[in-house]
Order: structure tokens, then C-alpha cells, then sequence
């Protein structure tokens, strides 16, 4: 589990594997990074997070690298003894070469995360989009045992979800399978970022969660939202547990998308287990009912459609908030490894 | 590429392999059996297809056993030179065992046809979905090599699509991946067989197309479909290619539903290459146009839906009848097997 990974590089070499026993998982989100080192038998040694990486990337590679070396540092240990650094972002990664093509919520392009952290570290890097490394991670994780098809959606500021089939992870041929939360699932509804209309993500992911309660305040409809400068979703959620209909209807609208994406997704892949994760999964189990009840309501007129889904475990990720690193490290393992010497040779 | 195909059976016996060079597909549909026979290097050998398969299982097996002893025939050899019969069926099917679980449109329920025929013939027997088989066929096939990632939409009397993934059949934890049939693009739309409402089926299938004619006609709209009794698709698709602005619009209707499920496919499974099959292909060229103006129309204010989609080679499968028997024979090919092996040890 320790042996480390040796990518193609676009200069053709690797950093020399360590000798190292630990591995490090780095969650970079849109505002904090994360970072977990484990020892032998995935023990947890040190859990670091801290603010935002810097749109900038020398800045950005710099705060990464000395969050590593500070958790490193914490779990009592030196770079040298690292076998190797898993890391998840929030968008298209090359998983080859580990560069960064597009980070729309980090504001980064272009950037060679993998080869800059290798020659700043002189530590292997495998990077990987965070929605995918958590979808590895949920795979190996014990509580999953014996699953070999899931689907990890990820439900934040957008949606996508990470798929693993038969054991693998499935990337696709651009690397952009799961890129779900542009599915139109209202041809008429509100305008999306991509230029669509009524794509899930404007129904269900938090901007446009955001966005719907706006729409509402400024439509002057009663609602306690109105009292809230800009409210996010955080805030709907929490209005609609107190009781407002408005927040509710929101709520609602967004978990029957969200039940009739997993339907639609259970259809498509057939996979037995769906984790929900990402910020809105920390609405926890007032959401996971109301995606309970959407699914119910889909099941109810059709024996099909009730037998596929009684068999499909639907979840909230919930406040595991070691997700993105854990699966940033099991990125790290062999049967990982598989995928990404794919992508290279591909 | 000859190699009998050993499954674990039910009685825990496979037929001897027998020395044969000859390998036979079966295409049961609704209407007809069509049964290829090749030799070395896939050259066909003899071609033959005969009316439906009975709704009544005796007879099936016995009609099924007689055309394929005829077409061995018609190749002039014997049983004994045939390595192993693939066959795809328009229904859930075992792959581990060969069993029809349920085919709706023959009738059959829990139908031991690969072991029935395997007695009755005594050659192994490799039974699985026909779009699943087709799909696999289409991998196999020489028009596309290189191409390791596609999906074969069968769109006849309702729809499913078969997945094929880094060069391997994907079939889903129940094998039920690909039942897209039943995401529902309308759900203020017309019921479904299968108890929800607006399902892709309802839209885009032979037998939603006709549904949506009739209903047309009964409503005393201005078409010449009214002149005919009961109008099938293929009528619909006639008539709007004689300029029937009601068949045209529901041909539309269709080709949008289709080109909105091929974007759909597109971002979850990240597929290079989407082939059209089944009976609706045979509408050809005019409704390959329509698709791609559909495929156009979700690009056209889409800058992340048109580079996905550019790189996305959508065809028909048009007028090409062997797809169904070439891909039931593809299904002996050694690298199915490893998909039926994992079935029959899942």
C-alpha cells in the first residue's frame, strides 16, 4: 500500500521513490486546504487545514507546500520519510501529467500542480479532480466493503460526480464522465454558468440554491430569508428547518432533483451505492428525507423504478470531513495507480 | 479467437468444447431470427432469417434450434464444427447462466434458452441482452478501431443503450446499466409502461412515436395520418418526410429527446462515439439532420456542451442488419468472456 507512484512526466522523469512509510492526502477546496498524513495501516498521524489557496499560483504553490510541510512536520516526521502525496481539486485535472487545465473556483489554468509540488517537495504527486479522489477513497474505505460500483456526488458551489465501476475509477475519455450537474433537467428554467438552461446544478448545487432565494426575496415573497443580506444556502437549509415555506419549497425543489438525478443515474451505470457529499451534505438528515421522500414519490407509480432503487443504498457523506483527504491518499494506492498509467499511455 | 467459451453452469457441466472453426450469432427480435455463420477471420459464411421466436417457450427453443441447424447447413457443416453460438435477446438476461429472465416483447419469463440450446445442440451457448451484444459488436468492428469508449442506443419498440467502457462491456451491479429508457425527460409528460410519466421511452420510441400519432389523430389535427388506421413510426417518420407538419413535429420531438439524451450520455459516461440503432435508424438521413440540429441547438449557447459534444461522433446505424448477429458472435470473443466470468463468479 506504500509502494509509491511513477508516473509519465512530461519531462520523462519521476522523483525518486522515498523510502518513506507515510502518505499525504491534500483536499484543496475553493476555501481552505486540508491535509491528512497516515502511517502504516492508513493510521491518522496529523490533520492540518488551512484558509484557501491563493488564486496566484506561485502563492498557491508555496501556502500548499508549507501546509504539507507543517503536517508533516506535526505527525513528527520529515519530507524524507513521505512515500508519496495524493492531491484533490476542484476541477479538470490531466491525470498524467498531474497538471491543473481548469480550476474555475480557484481561478487557476494551465498550472503543472503535480511537477511544481514534486520539484518544490522532491515527493511523487498524483493529482486528481476532488469529486473522482473521494469517489477512490469511499471505494477503499472500510465502510464500503465489498461495493465495487458507486457514485460519489458532489454537491457544492456546482455538482459532478465521481464514478467508480467494477473496482475502477471511470474517467472517460476526456477525463469528464459524471460531469453531471450540467444534465438539463428543466429546458426551461434559469440560466446556467455553461450557457444551458435549467441544468441540475442551478436547482440543486448551493449558488443556485443561492440564487432561487434571491429571486424569491426579490419577488418580495414572504420569507424569513428576507432578513438576510444575500442569503446561501447554509441559510435557506436553516430557514427551512425553522419552518419557512418558502425555504421549504427551495429545499424540496432541490431534493427531488437530487432524487430524480440518483434515479437517473442508478439507471444509466447501475451502481449499488450513492454517497452524497460536498457542503450541502451537511444539511444532513432533514435533506437525506426529503431525497428519501423524492425517491419514494419516483418509486411509487412504478415497480421498475421501485425495484432499482429499493436495492441502491442512498447516503449523506455527512460530517466525515476526512473524505477529500482519505481520497486524495487512495489515489496513492496500486489499484489507483492502474488508472492513472492509462491515462498516460492513452 | 475460436475458443469455446466455458461458463460455470447451473448443473455445473459445460458442454465438451468441440474442435469446430465456426462460430454462429443469433439476433432474436420481436418479429424475426436472424442467425450469421463465420469462419476464419469473421468471413461470413451463411446468412439466415426466419419469422419471430414463439412467445411459447418449447416451440422458441425448438424454431430457434432449427434455423441455426439450417444456416449451419446453408455453410455446409455440421454441429460438430461449430465452436460456440452467441445469442442477444431483447430482455434481462443472466449472463452467468445463460437464463431470459424477462423478455416482454417475446414473452418469455425465466426461459433457460442458453442451457435449453446448449441440450439441443450440444455447442456452448453465450446468451446476453441484444443491445448489449450489439454493443459489444460495434467494439469488435473493424469501422471502429481505436475506439475503446462508446454507446449503442438501441431505440426500437422502447430504448436501452449498451455501454461499452475501456473496451469492456459495462452491464451494472444487476445488469441493468444503459436502461435509459426510462429517464424521465418530461415529467409532466404522457405515463409509460413503467408507471412514471414523460420517460425518454414515451418520446423517442417506436411505440411512443405511434402513441403520440394516434393521439395527434384523435384530436382531429390536420395530418395525413389520419388516413391511416393505426399509424406506425415508420409512418410518422413517411409522413414527415412528405412535409406533414404534425408527423414532423413529433419526428422533432423525438430527434430533440435523442439529441438531449446522447448530451446526457455524453457527461455522465464520457463516451467518444454514440451509434443509433434499432429500428428508428432505419429512418436514416432525415433523422440523423434532426439529431444533429438538436446536438446544435444544445451547443449552440453552451461553450463546454459544444467542445464535449465536437468531440463526439454521433452516427446511425442504419441500414447495417448484421449489427445484432455480429454482435452476438462478438460475444465468444475471449475478451467478453472475462465480462461473463465476473458474472459468473459476482
Amino acid at each position: 500500500m506504500t509502494t509509491p507512484i511513477r508516473r509519465r512526466r512530461s519531462d520523462g522523469r519521476a522523483p525518486a521513490p522515498t523510502s518513506g512509510r507515510l502518505r499525504v492526502g491534500v483536499d484543496i477546496g475553493g476555501s481552505k486546504v486540508a491535509v491528512l498524513v497516515v502511517g502504516e495501516g492508513d493510521s491518522v498521524l496529523a490533520r492540518k487545514s488551512v484558509p484557501a489557496a491563493s488564486s496566484e499560483p506561485d502563492q498557491a504553490i508555496a501556502q500548499i507546500a508549507a501546509v504539507i510541510r507543517e503536517a508533516v512536520g506535526e505527525a513528527g516526521a520529515t519530507m524524507a520519510d513521505v512515500a508519496a502525496i495524493g492531491l484533490g481539486v476542484p476541477g479538470r485535472v490531466d491525470a498524467a501529467t498531474g497538471d491543473v487545465t481548469f480550476a474555475v473556483n480557484l481561478g487557476w489554468q494551465h498550472l503543472p500542480l503535480g511537477r511544481r509540488l514534486e520539484a518544490a517537495l522532491g515527493v511523487p504527486c498524483v493529482v486528481e479532480n476532488d469529486v473522482r479522489a473521494a469517489a477512490v477513497g469511499l471505494h477503499r474505505h472500510e465502510g464500503y466493503r465489498g461495493v465495487d460500483d458507486l457514485i460519489y456526488l458532489g454537491i457544492g458551489t456546482g455538482i459532478s460526480a465521481g464514478v467508480v465501476l467494477d473496482g475502477r475509477l471511470h474517467r472517460g475519455v476526456r477525463g469528464m464522465a459524471g460531469e453531471i450537474g450540467h444534465v438539463v433537467l428543466d429546458p426551461d428554467g434559469v440560466s446556467c454558468a455553461c450557457g444551458l438552461r435549467g441544468c441540475f446544478e442551478t436547482i440543486a448545487a448551493g449558488a443556485g440554491i443561492a440564487r432561487a432565494a434571491r429571486t424569491a426575496v426579490e419577488a418580495g415573497e414572504s420569507t424569513i430569508l428576507a432578513a438576510t443580506t444575500d442569503p446561501t444556502a447554509v441559510d435557506v437549509f436553516a430557514a427551512a428547518e425553522a419552518g419557512d415555506a418558502v425555504a421549504a419549497r427551495l429545499v424540496d425543489r432541490a431534493a427531488a432533483a437530487i432524487a430524480r438525478m440518483v434515479h437517473e443515474l442508478v439507471l444509466a451505470y447501475d451502481v449499488e451505492l450513492v454517497v452524497i457529499g460536498g457542503g450541502i451534505s451537511r444539511a444532513g438528515a432533514p435533506l437525506l428525507d426529503r431525497i428519501q421522500a423524492g425517491l419514494a414519490r419516483i418509486a411509487a407509480p412504478s415497480a421498475f423504478a421501485a425495484e432499482l432503487l429499493a436495492e441502491t443504498d442512498v447516503r449523506l457523506a455527512g460530517s466525515d470531513h476526512d473524505i477529500g483527504t482519505r481520497g486524495a491518499i487512495a489515489l496513492l494506492d496500486p489499484l489507483a495507480k492502474e488508472v492513472v498509467a492509462r491515462e498516460a499511455v492513452g
